[in-house]
């Protein structure tokens, strides 16, 4: 008689995001005149650029015809967008990546969900608390976890290093050596980034203790300060720890093309064994590839005039981050990330815990945020805003806050 | 320190398909001037149908549009696609499938490889032998077979069943019980077909037992007879015991675009679990979705332009089919498949072996097809044609065949 993977039933039954929408349409339904600003899930609004709608329509054309259509695309992805990644997003910032270490994929989510696989059950993971729910729900489904303990919000036999003020954010060395580490930066939720000193330390470690980063850089482009890693092989020794994804979802508003790449460096290994050729091999036999007129939308982001239209998005979506997060704090509020990541972070108000809040903003604002505690219990207390509406509705918002 | 999952050197190092190509770089350098006909791999050529180019085109258009375009989809398809396969491929089939129970995703390959997962690692599968390789491959890679035994071709702890023209193509029941059985018909390599009544005995003895049917109908579009099931739901109680994956790949072309689906019926239980909710889960965790404008394109073949246009692709398919089949007739070969399939499966000549067989047509005909044996020890004394080549090419092959 067949049986399920039973390590699916540890997870909580509902996922954060449904329980908010359900909440708004309850709210919704009472209050059918009300005007809510969503300020909540980290989806993007603006439309793709031209320069990547020019280049989607030039390779349907040629899907149209029997000279240049193309079938199965080759297993790592066409090399005309590895070869431009390696460039722009590495050899450009002296960063030694090789296209042939650049596996294409159809995003950041699968690809960070899925790298586990290639581990064995036995290696203990560690994660930031409050954590983009990917690192850890894939690890409990694949049984590297016990079970949930409802009343900590923490999985057994994970490493949970807390984020919080006290820390900027960036997690202190866990005194347990975990195998697998997940960090990401700039972070999803906090906003937050960490600086190359700091990274370089978590290099370090990795290297001595033959534990791999998993380096979650989706959010990378959004970086407008000096001393801010845009790759975690900016720092040295990298090669020999570090996994990293990549994402054009935020990068350039591809969460409805779906495109994103992970790096594995050829000499990185775990317990003597290369992880290249494992992920190759995953890559090859689970997978069938990213559309090709996908991959030549992601390849029009880095020419000139693609580069500058995207720029432009993104500093439209951290114009908005900068309204959300000193209107913010001219109303009072204790407010982190927002700088170099399209998420503000901010303290509630009166001591309220993430829930009380998020029904304090719906109820009297008509303000929809995501609560800090739903992304881990370090998140408790705090509240996380997205910079990805419109310029509009960020200053309606701003100005409903202050108004109170 | 972190250690890899060492199921993944259970794997045969070379890939089937790798080592073909391989063999014909070297003939190729060796003989420059050689004119190749590549009947090998599976991949279409007809470029994508009108009515699918005009779709793309529009939908390319929202996503450039602040009013129309859109970020991530549903976490199981858009409706406006589920609507229309529910309609079109069961009900007007008569089976009873409701939008809900499909999960639009990017290819049956992905969905065959990682429905697995929601499966206890105790679980023993049976797979028709010869068979396309992802069955066992993602099985082995989780950790629910034993080693590969080179000498016998077959992993341990597998059940292996074979598919000759002795039983038509069609496994026998096997004496010990599996729980998840992997069918596919029309069947890749064999291009054979199974009939109702043969359907029916495996639901039948899959509901007797507990076991889970997989079923893989990715060329059910290819089927041009009567009495031959389109999908599995046409069986009694297969709502109770099975689960069905499609692909727009080979219906419409789209392996170069990225579209499929997989059925479970809501009340489909194992163990007294019910895996609608499972794979919902890993659905919404491990994955973001296809496409929007590839959803689109999806709809626009059941259009009833886009029917008549991708029904005209199958014919030409299915005329290099015949094309190739009645000439090896001629030829004196012993031919199976290729009626209700784009897979033309015959026994060598002179009682090679299938390797020998691939290296006399590589040599002296300059023809490549597939070994089949590379799909299974049963496969053995096989080889395997695709009518997947041009119509001229498909004639030219068989010209050659027939002039020795």
């Amino acid at each position: 008689m067949a049986t399920i993977n039973r390590n699916y039933l540890k997870l909580p039954g509902s996922y954060l995001f449904s329980t908010i929408a359900k909440k708004v349409a309850a709210y919704s339904s009472e209050h059918p005149d009300a005007d809510i600003i969503r300020l909540g899930i980290g989806d993007v609004t603006k439309p793709l650029c031209p320069a990547v709608i020019k280049a989607l329509h030039t390779a349907v054309d040629e899907m149209g015809e029997a000279g240049s259509f193309k079938g199965y695309a080759p297993d790592l992805g066409y090399e005309f967008l590895r070869n431009v990644i390696a460039q722009k997003d590495y050899r450009e910032r002296g960063c030694d990546i090789s296209p042939d270490e650049i596996f294409v994929s159809d995003g950041a989510k699968s690809d960070c969900s899925n790298i586990q696989e290639i581990f064995g059950l036995d290696n203990r993971i560690a994660v930031c608390d409050p954590v983009y729910p990917v690192y850890v729900d894939s690890n409990v489904m694949a049984g590297r976890t016990g079970e949930y303990d409802e009343a900590l919000g923490k999985f057994e036999n994970v490493i949970y290093m807390p984020c919080t003020s006290e820390n900027g954010f960036v997690p202190d060395i866990p005194k347990e050596i975990p195998d697998l580490i997940y960090l990401c930066y700039p972070n999803n939720p906090t906003g937050t980034v960490i600086k190359k000193d700091e990274l370089q330390g978590w290099v370090d470690f990795a290297r001595k203790n033959g534990s791999i980063i998993l380096y979650d850089a989706a959010y990378e482009a959004f970086i407008s300060e000096e001393g801010v890693p845009h790759s975690i092989y900016e720092c040295q020794g990298a090669r020999e720890c570090a996994i990293e994804f990549k994402s054009f979802s935020k990068t350039a508003g591809f969460t409805g093309l779906r495109l994103g790449y992970t790096v594995i460096p050829k000499e990185l290994s775990a317990g003597g064994e290369k992880l290249w050729p494992l992920w190759a091999r995953r890559h090859g036999t689970k997978y069938n590839g990213a559309p090709y007129i996908i991959q030549r939308a992601g390849e029009a982001i880095y020419s000139d005039e693609g580069r500058a239209q995207v720029r432009e998005q993104i500093s439209g979506y951290l114009e908005n981050a900068g309204i959300i997060s000193e209107g913010l704090k001219a109303a009072g509020y204790e407010v982190y990330g927002g700088v170099n990541a399209p998420y503000i972070w901010m303290k509630t108000k009166d001591g309220m815990s993430s829930w009380e809040f998020f029904d304090y903003l719906l109820e009297n604002l008509q303000i929809v945020g995501t609560p800090g505690s739903g992304f881990g219990p370090s998140g408790e207390g705090y509240f996380r805003l997205t910079a990805f509406g419109t310029r509009e509705n960020s200053l309606r918002a701003i100005e409903r806050i202050k108004g109170v």
